[in-house]
């Protein structure tokens, strides 16, 4: 979310008129709910299928299959390599485990294609998977030559360790420009990802099949909350889940966000669910420098569950393996398209998620509500029932977070991004109630270490 | 087309390999027939259905309906006016006459956020109809200011006669710098449609229901050609037209053209159509400065009518009143979309459709491939026959256009855009057999003309 601040579930534009935009209340959700996932009486729903209906998986089991592939991307004068930059070996991450179900491998041309111009898939069956943003790997002119004419490559990580071997490969244009324009919506130089993966990157792309030789793994401490889309829906399922609502998020949890999920739960438990369970999915993959690091999110993280702030028995942490676009209302589709796969029904969406400040320009990039607008009718999001936010603030009557009242708007006070970073930053507390004190700790010892590794200079500016 | 040389169908990439992609050749496109259109034997099938099953007409009827909306508009102290641009007029022709069909006005928001991301609009029954380009119009602050509060507004040409009431309007934001780059792949200044409509325009858009007083007429004696879908569905349906290819043009026609129209009836008469009908449909609205203008264009097709380079009994000559984009991939959508509503179900797409040179960078803004693939992979456009072109070049040896042959490329002239403008511009003549005298006298002419209009100096480039 770019913002603390949430935001409130308006009733359905009544000039969003457009035929077939989908309402996105609540009685919607029920509705589609009914329509969509009936069950047979006394049967339990299953959770929702995969893009494609079947879970993509593209590591190699254990046993010969694993082994003739790593022998295969060992071959001394064997197969060309291509090495992989950390965000690339994200996304053979990402791809190896599903996330981007039904694709197979990075793209090739006509997935590139119809990704860029129309956000979705078509499938044999002429049915659309969505898929919003490019996953694409770059060839440099000299690789190129290396590859052409080859059927497959072996792709190595940053120590030349063979990770993956990609098959019946394809090379096309890498039109930096056009990639750009379409995918954020803008051409400003300063976009982070852009920066950080593009600018820099091979005029050309390769696409093809991944068989990746064995699963990614960091050793950073945190793989034990890498659990895939497989192991989510094991999960989910062990828990007697009959929905899940996914939280997508890149900051501290605070109580505003705490009561929204246990909000949405009540809700779900009224409209009929017995057991909703909600994935708290902080995204893991690169992020812009001035957001806080993953590991300090989730140390905070462990502290609201540890404190109580979230139900530990009907919520999963576990960390979504995608780096970060920052490209708004196109990448909020992937966000939830993504979860889909984990066997996410219900997600949650913020005001302008995915969103930043304008590179260039005094402004956010993106309108606050277009990510909440697009997402409500992005092809083949149909099946996921998207919650908007409400606004929490914290109200100042009962010392706590709470939705905010339109009716007494003197009693609530507004805690943005800004003040909370400015609060950690000079150890002062914010309310009471405004976050558990374990989870303000981590954030006041992060900006301790910072201030600490930059001597006074403190980072700005650094979103919450 | 950009250039013009035509180029080969190719069959079907066998790495174009997407589930979904669909076959651009003829027996790709005769299987489709056969699977989409047959018809009970014995009877004749209809023309395609229009976008939304029905065409959208906006005009109002002659009598009490015209005379109370005409009333309507005129009065004094009534409703707030907004001044068409000369390109909004076109856009208003376009709406009228369900060119655009099933919109029904300037885009709302939710319909400008479906084409600006996903190309496409979903309908009420969940299917999807193709909408690539966004069709809006914009409103300055003090118009804003003007409007705001009212639920209709009349619509004033440059003279400020009213043209026609939008009702039930939705003012938002005008964000020019992503309507362009999600529009056109690049915000690179010198874009012709950009600079001439977009960046001097308002902040803000203004969607609502049209409702046009009478037909839009030029009076430049062309109107005759402007035919509307309604009324070529007629003339179609007039001449027992089984199938309706339509070719799409802003270009003087030579005899490469007239060759590949020619060969594509024979070949759909192969398949088993009977009547075969060619829409030789030129673009008729705004076009770039450096174009051959409409007017010119036109004398050039009445000469290859004439001179019978084409069948008038199997040719309809139209205008189509669209303003040009110059946005490539995205834009050949729209030119096919429309097509389907004036009731074509074949569409011929060129190398590099609706391109144009990068405006800063030396190089084509598009891939010249990505039209046709595009469109082969867009949403809502399934029901359409996508038929490439093929490479017609000067055979030397027989003295005339044909198709190029590569087991003897020593035979073959390519006779480029440059050259034939440069040949007419010095009064010089092509090769006998590549234009028809009359159309090759008509270019001449208009070269002429511009030469004495400028003096000396002739304008560079014109792309024919």
């Amino acid at each position: 979310m770019a913002s603390m601040e949430t935001f409130i579930a308006k009733s359905p534009r009544s000039h969003l008129r457009l035929p077939g935009t989908r309402r996105t209340d609540f009685a919607g959700a029920a509705a589609r709910f009914r329509r969509v996932s009936r069950c047979p009486a006394g049967v339990r729903c299953g959770l929702i299928k995969p893009d494609g209906g079947k879970l993509v998986e593209l590591v190699a089991t254990v046993g010969p299959e694993r082994e003739a592939l790593r022998k295969e991307a060992a071959m001394a004068g064997g197969l060309p390599r291509i090495k992989l930059s950390r965000i690339d070996l994200q996304w053979v991450h990402v791809l190896s485990e599903g996330w981007a179900s039904p694709l197979r491998g990075f793209m090739r041309e006509a997935e590139f294609l119809q990704t860029l111009h129309f956000n979705c898939l078509r499938m044999p069956d002429g049915s659309v998977v969505n898929m919003s943003v490019p996953i694409v790997l770059a060839l440099d002119d000299e690789q190129k030559r290396v590859v052409e004419g080859r059927d497959r490559v072996v792709l190595a990580d940053v120590n030349n360790n063979p990770i993956a071997v990609l098959k019946d490969i394809e090379i096309f244009k890498h039109n930096k420009e056009e990639r750009i324009a379409r995918t954020w919506g803008t051409t400003a130089p300063g976009l982070p990802y852009v920066e950080e993966t593009i600018t820099n990157a091979g005029n050309w792309l390769i696409g093809g099949d991944l068989e990746v030789i064995e699963p990614v793994k960091y050793n950073d401490g945190l793989d034990k909350y890498r659990l895939s889309p497989a192991e989510l829906r094991e999960e989910f399922t062990k828990r007697n889940a009959d929905a899940v609502f996914a939280f997508q998020l890149r900051n501290p949890v605070h109580n505003g966000h705490a009561l929204l999920m246990t909000d949405t739960r009540k809700r779900l438990l009224e409209m009929g669910y017995k057991n909703p369970i909600l994935l708290l999915h902080p995204l893991g993959g690169y992020t812009k420098a001035d957001d806080v690091p993953l590991s300090w999110r989730m140390k905070q993280h462990e502290k609201v569950l540890e404190e109580g702030v979230l139900d530990p028995d009907t919520t999963v942490v576990a960390i979504f393996p995608s780096p970060m676009h920052y490209a708004g209302p196109t990448e909020v589709q992937w966000h939830a398209k993504s979860r889909i796969n984990a066997g996410a029904n219900f997600y949650i969406v913020g005001r302008d998620p995915a969103g930043m400040a304008h590179p260039l320009e005094k402004r956010d990039l993106y309108d606050a509500d277009h990510g909440k607008k697009v997402l409500s009718m992005a092809p083949g999001l149909e099946r996921l029932n998207i919650l908007p936010f409400k606004v929490a603030a914290y109200d100042k009557t009962q010392g706590k977070m709470a939705f905010f009242d339109h009716s007494r708007p003197q009693d609530f006070l507004f805690i943005s991004g800004t003040k909370m970073r400015n609060l950690a930053k000079n150890r002062e507390n914010p309310p009471d109630g405004f976050m558990c004190p374990g989870g303000w700790k981590v954030l006041v010892e992060y900006y301790d270490s910072v201030a600490s590794l930059e001597g006074t200079k403190i980072r700005e500016p650094v979103p919450a």
